[in-house]
C-alpha cells in the first residue's frame, strides 16, 4: 500500500453543538435503530462504532454517542503498514478522551494474498479485527459510517463492470460477519450533511488516507463520473440508491427461487430434474449451487455452454465436461459434479 | 412538437462498397438472424426494416438489403406534425429507388393524450403504424436500428429515475406488438460503426430531428453524462448493456416466481395465502397482479403500507383500504380487491 501523508488535524470553524440533535443524521440513526432494534429493544451490552478518525466515522461516533451516551464504544483498527497509522490512532484517542467514550484498538498487518488487491486485503482484515474487538467487548452490533455518496459510488463501480444484481445491490444496511452484526445507519445521508454537522459541532477530523490513496477505478469515478452525474441529475445519489434497493430485493427473491429449485433438483443437481426447469431458472439454480457448495462463479459464456450441454444430455452415455473457474463440471451418473483441478 | 430544421442530405466522403460485407454490422445481423430464425429458417414473406432516413436506419436497411436482397421491404412513418416530415419521406424514397428496395409509407398525426409526452405519443403511434404496414405487406418481422449507444442511454435514463429491473432491462432484442414481431439486431453495435459503414459505402443520410430536438433529460444524458462515462470507462456501453441483460434475465425469473405464487394465492389473491409468503414474494406477486389485472403500479411506499396491513389482517373484522394509483385496494371477504375511483 502506498505511503499516506501524515494526517493533519483540521478544526471546523463554528462550534454550535445545539444543532446536533436536530440534524438529518440524528433522525437517520433513530430510524435505522427502529428498523433493526424495534421501538424499545436495544442490543445487550455496548453499542460499537468503527472509527478511523476521518470525517464520516467521527460524525457517526459523535451522533451515536449523543443518542446512547452510556452505551458507546469506539473501535479503531490500526493499519500497521500505513505510514500514517499512528496519527490516526492518536486522533481517535484524543476524540474519545474529550468526549468520555470508551475505545478499543486492534493492530492489523494486512498483506494481500495472491490475486487480491491491497484494498481488498485491508478491508477483509479490518472487518475481522472489528468483529474480534466487538465480540471481546460483548457488543452485538458495530455501526459503520458509509453514506449515500459511498453507496452511489458503489453502484457506479458495479455498473462500470457490467455487474449483475449482487453487485448492483451495493451495500446492505445490515449484515452479519463472524457472528457480529454490522449496521450502516447513514446509507441514505449525503456526505455533505456529515461535513456540515462536524463544522457545526466544531469537532476535528483528519482526511482518511483512503480518500487520497484511491485505487485507479474509484478515482475515475470520483473525479470524472460523479461530478457529471451531479451536473446532469442533482438527485442521482438517491436514484442510484433506489435502484440498488430494487436490485437487493430482486436478488433475495432469486435466492429464494434457487433454494426452492435446488430442493427439487437436489444438490449436486440431478440432470433430469434440471431439464424440467426453464433455462433462466437452471442458470439461477446452478449459479447458487456452484457459489454455495464450491465458492466458484462461472462466467456467462461458461454457463451458456453448460446449459447447452445439459439440454443435449438426453442419453445414458452422454458425457458433460466443462471448465468452470479452477475446476471442471462433469456428469457423474444422473447428476452434475464439480471437481477442482489437481 | 417543436419545429425541426429542414433536413439537409449529407454525402459521405468515400464510396468503397466492397467493405460492406466484412463490417461488424453484417456479422451482428447474421448472428441475430441465427438466434431468432434458426440456421436455415427465414420468416415467410418480406423482411421489413423501419427507415426514418437517418443514419442508423439507413445503415440497417442497406445491410439487411445486402443480406436478403430479394426479400427487403422498407417501411417509413411520415410524422405529419413535423415540419421536416416531407423531406424525410423524399430522402427514403430516393434511397429505396437507388437500391431497388420496395417501400411502404404510412402517415401518422400523433397528438399527445393527457399525461403523455409528445415523444411517447409519437413512439406509440410509430410502432402501431409500423405494425399495420408490416401486416398489410405480409411481413412477420420488422427490424429496428437501435444500437449499443441507444441501449446504454436507455440504461442511464433508467438509472437517473432510480428504476427497478423492468427499466434497467432496457430494450429487448426482440418483442411482439399487435401481432407483429420487432427485432433489434444491432443492440450490441456501437453507433460509430454505423457511421463508418455509411461513409464507406458513400450513402447519404439526414440527421434525424429527434437528435436535434431531444427532450431535456435525454439531452443531459448525451451532452453531459455519456461523455463522462466514455472518459472514465471506455467500455461503458458494453458494461451497461451487460447489466441490462442481467436485469432482463432476473425480471423474467421474477415473473415466473410471481406466476407460481399467484397460482397459489389465486387472483385476486387470498390474504391468508399471501401471509404464507415472504414479504419480498408478496411484494413481487402483488405488483404483477396489479399490473396484469388492473394496469396499475403501486409506489414503493404504498406497497410497504399494503404489506403492513396484510400482515396485521389476522381477524375476521379487520378492514384494508389503501389508495393505489387512481383507485383503492380493499379487503373483500378473504381476498384483496382493487376498485378504481368513481
Amino acid at each position: 500500500m502506498a505511503a499516506s501523508p501524515t494526517p493533519r488535524p483540521k478544526r471546523a470553524r463554528s462550534a454550535d453543538a445545539t444543532a446536533a440533535a436536530a440534524w438529518p443524521g440524528a433522525q437517520a440513526l433513530a430510524d435505522w435503530a427502529l428498523r433493526h432494534w424495534g421501538p424499545s429493544a436495544r442490543p445487550e451490552g455496548p453499542i460499537a462504532v468503527a472509527c478511523s478518525g476521518g470525517a464520516d466515522s467521527t460524525a457517526l461516533l459523535l451522533a451515536a454517542h449523543a443518542r446512547w451516551p452510556d452505551r458507546m464504544l469506539a473501535l479503531h483498527v490500526h493499519h500497521g503498514l500505513q505510514a500514517a497509522a499512528d496519527g490516526f490512532e492518536a486522533q481517535v484517542r484524543g476524540l474519545c478522551d474529550r468526549h468520555g467514550i470508551a475505545l478499543r484498538v486492534s493492530r492489523v498487518d494486512a498483506r494481500a494474498a495472491a490475486g487480491q488487491s491491497p484494498e481488498d486485503a485491508a478491508r477483509i482484515a479490518r472487518y475481522a479485527a472489528l468483529a474480534d474487538l466487538a465480540r471481546d467487548a460483548g457488543a452485538a452490533w458495530v455501526l459503520l459510517a458509509q453514506h449515500l455518496d459511498d453507496q452511489a459510488e458503489t453502484v457506479l463501480l458495479a455498473l462500470s463492470r457490467g455487474a449483475g444484481l449482487p453487485g448492483l445491490a451495493a451495500m446492505p444496511e445490515a449484515f452479519e460477519r463472524e457472528g457480529v452484526r454490522f449496521g450502516r445507519p447513514w446509507l441514505g445521508l449525503r456526505s455533505q450533511a456529515l461535513r456540515d454537522f462536524l463544522h457545526g459541532v466544531g469537532e476535528t477530523f483528519i482526511e482518511d488516507p483512503s480518500n487520497a490513496d484511491l485505487r485507479f477505478t474509484r478515482n475515475r469515478i470520483r473525479r470524472v463520473l460523479a461530478p457529471a452525474w451531479a451536473e446532469a441529475f442533482e438527485g442521482y445519489r438517491e436514484a442510484l440508491s433506489r435502484t440498488a434497493a430494487h436490485a437487493a430485493q430482486a436478488q433475495r427473491l432469486l435466492d429464494e427461487l434457487a433454494a426452492m429449485d435446488l430442493a427439487h433438483t437436489g444438490a449436486p443437481p440431478s440432470i433430469a430434474a434440471l431439464q424440467t426447469l426453464s433455462r433462466d431458472r437452471q442458470s439461477n439454480a446452478l449459479r447458487r449451487w456452484l457459489r454455495g457448495a464450491h465458492g466458484v462463479a462461472p462466467s456467462a459464456a461458461q454457463l451458456h455452454e453448460l446449459l447447452d450441454q445439459i439440454d443435449a444430455c438426453r442419453t445414458r452415455g452422454h458425457a458433460i465436461r466443462l471448465r468452470v473457474a479452477d475446476g471442471f463440471l462433469v456428469r457423474d451418473g444422473d447428476r452434475l459434479a464439480f471437481t477442482p483441478s489437481v
